[in-house]
């Protein structure tokens, strides 16, 4: 069991209705491995820049997170800056610097490349490919990707999808990939394209599951204040594959129904706080009554017993 | 077990990706109508003109529907004329002429007024709150509105509201009458309104159920061809009412979450064809099938034993 996210690592400034931070932890790969530090080894595999300091590198090390393939370079960590407007659920990007991250090329130790799940968090294509390529242990890899990617890297893209197992991406996004405004239509093409699982991130309605015979969805946990969404995707393929990660890896349908549930309840509690606070302190007795909390909100004739 | 719907009956013209219709059978009690047959008796409420013959009275008929309360007027049935987009979420009105919609004055009958469920389908909210006054059997009240009333007339919408005991509304909506962007709070906003149940539709990402205690949501069924949604929410409405009317009245949490799959079914049918082609010729068998598929693709933990 364990698990190697390569992607980017952060400081973010954001601004919600509900307060600003100037200057948090953040990136795809820290809150991807925060999430999946709940169940299971994790790997990060990232730039920072001489601003990071060890306080950050503690938030990771002090959920048992390796950051041994963390590569420090001269230079600025990535930097974002965007805000939310009163509905929370669209991002506005300020500011972006890519300081270190802008010459990034991933070098894997031989732990990393032996994993045997593998998260390619929202980076250029053609490097996440690369990394899928190094990571000769990996039995089960995971892809996200953007609209950035689509409109400007598509081929590589189409390539990169073809050799993972399941693409994480939003559902206007698997729609403009595949070009075909039907949901269950694109996410088909989109496994036509190599993968066995398409999950499609919905935001505040949840995720759908699309599998080559099977359908499931689930809702968002609902909350009742959405401080922060920044991270919410990463932290829910986090839970996802950090679960997977952590049972059979044979990912049968079931198994893929219990990750869909984790990483739900996994973006719930990252977007009650800002950036990473919430889940820094977490526990996973609090992450299991979520989780059985959501097996009682979703069933029509009630939850079968243990 | 007895139901009854207000609201309009119509000729539509609808143009969509997959063609078009130039007069076909429609309207908001015609839709609800049509699906809530399927469980219990229904009797529709509505003017129809002189260009409204037997083959359209004979549709509803047909399924057993009383239209003895169907009010014959001088005039044109009301007609409204859309199309849709390739996304098909959202319908763009080209033409809309109220006809003899315009001077509606519903007049029920003594069965009617002794239904012991009724639905105000979107209509005028004073003229709802009137027939909500006239049925006095009825001891569950369900309601549609819709964007036009919230801006024109808030506060008689906010009054009828508050004479009923379940709220059908859409998501975007239950945010604009409440101002509050948050969906869990703004659901709660309105059952302050007075009533006990809100269910918040969300097109193709199904539907959510709020009560004092609990929370529940359906994903749409999945489709590979939607070819006219228009009728959708009513059809939803029908199927949620009309199997509800059907049960125990009491209406208790797992009676409700049974009635939100009912109407998800219902929905989804009334999707695949133009207008009500496909409802009309559908079968209880057909609805009990797809009831127990969407059990099977939104158990996490798998399908308790019957």
């Amino acid at each position: 069991m364990s698990l190697v996210v390569v992607g980017s690592i952060a400081f973010d400034a954001v601004t919600t209705p509900f307060g600003e931070r100037e200057r948090m932890l953040g990136g795809s790969a820290v809150h991807f491995s925060l999430a999946a530090s709940f169940f299971t080894d994790v790997r990060v595999v990232g730039p920072v820049g001489s601003d990071f300091g060890e306080a950050e590198l503690e938030v990771l090390a002090g959920r048992g997170i390796d950051t041994g393939d963390i590569e420090r370079v001269e230079g600025e960590t990535f930097f974002w800056r965007g805000h939310y407007e009163y509905d929370l659920n669209t991002a506005h990007t300020d500011d972006t610097r890519l300081g270190v991250f802008g010459d990034f090329q991933p070098k894997l130790s031989t732990d990393s490349k032996a994993a045997e799940t593998l998260f390619l968090a929202n980076i250029q294509p053609d490097l996440q490919r690369e990394v899928r390529e190094q990571c000769t242990g990996a039995q089960l890899a995971g892809l996200d990707s953007m609209n950035l990617w689509i409109e400007t890297a598509r081929d590589s893209l189409v390539r990169t999808i073809g050799g993972v197992d399941m693409v994480f991406i939003n559902d206007a996004e698997i729609r403009m990939l595949t070009e075909e405004p039907n949901l269950v239509r694109a996410a088909r093409a989109v496994m036509e394209m190599g993968p066995s699982a398409v999950v499609a991130k919905q935001g505040e309605h949840g995720a759908a599951l699309f599998t080559a015979d099977g359908f499931f969805a689930l809702p968002a946990y609902p909350l009742e204040t959405v401080v922060d969404p920044t991270g919410a995707g990463d932290s829910f393929a986090g839970g996802f594959l950090g679960y997977l990660d952590s049972q059979d890896r044979a990912a049968d349908e079931a198994t893929l129904r219990q990750a869909m549930a984790h990483g739900t309840v996994l973006a719930s509690f990252n977007v009650q706080e800002f950036g990473t606070e919430r889940v820094q302190r977490l526990s996973r007795e609090e992450i299991d009554e979520r989780y059985h909390a959501m097996r009682e909100m979703t069933a029509i004739e009630g939850v079968p017993a243990p």
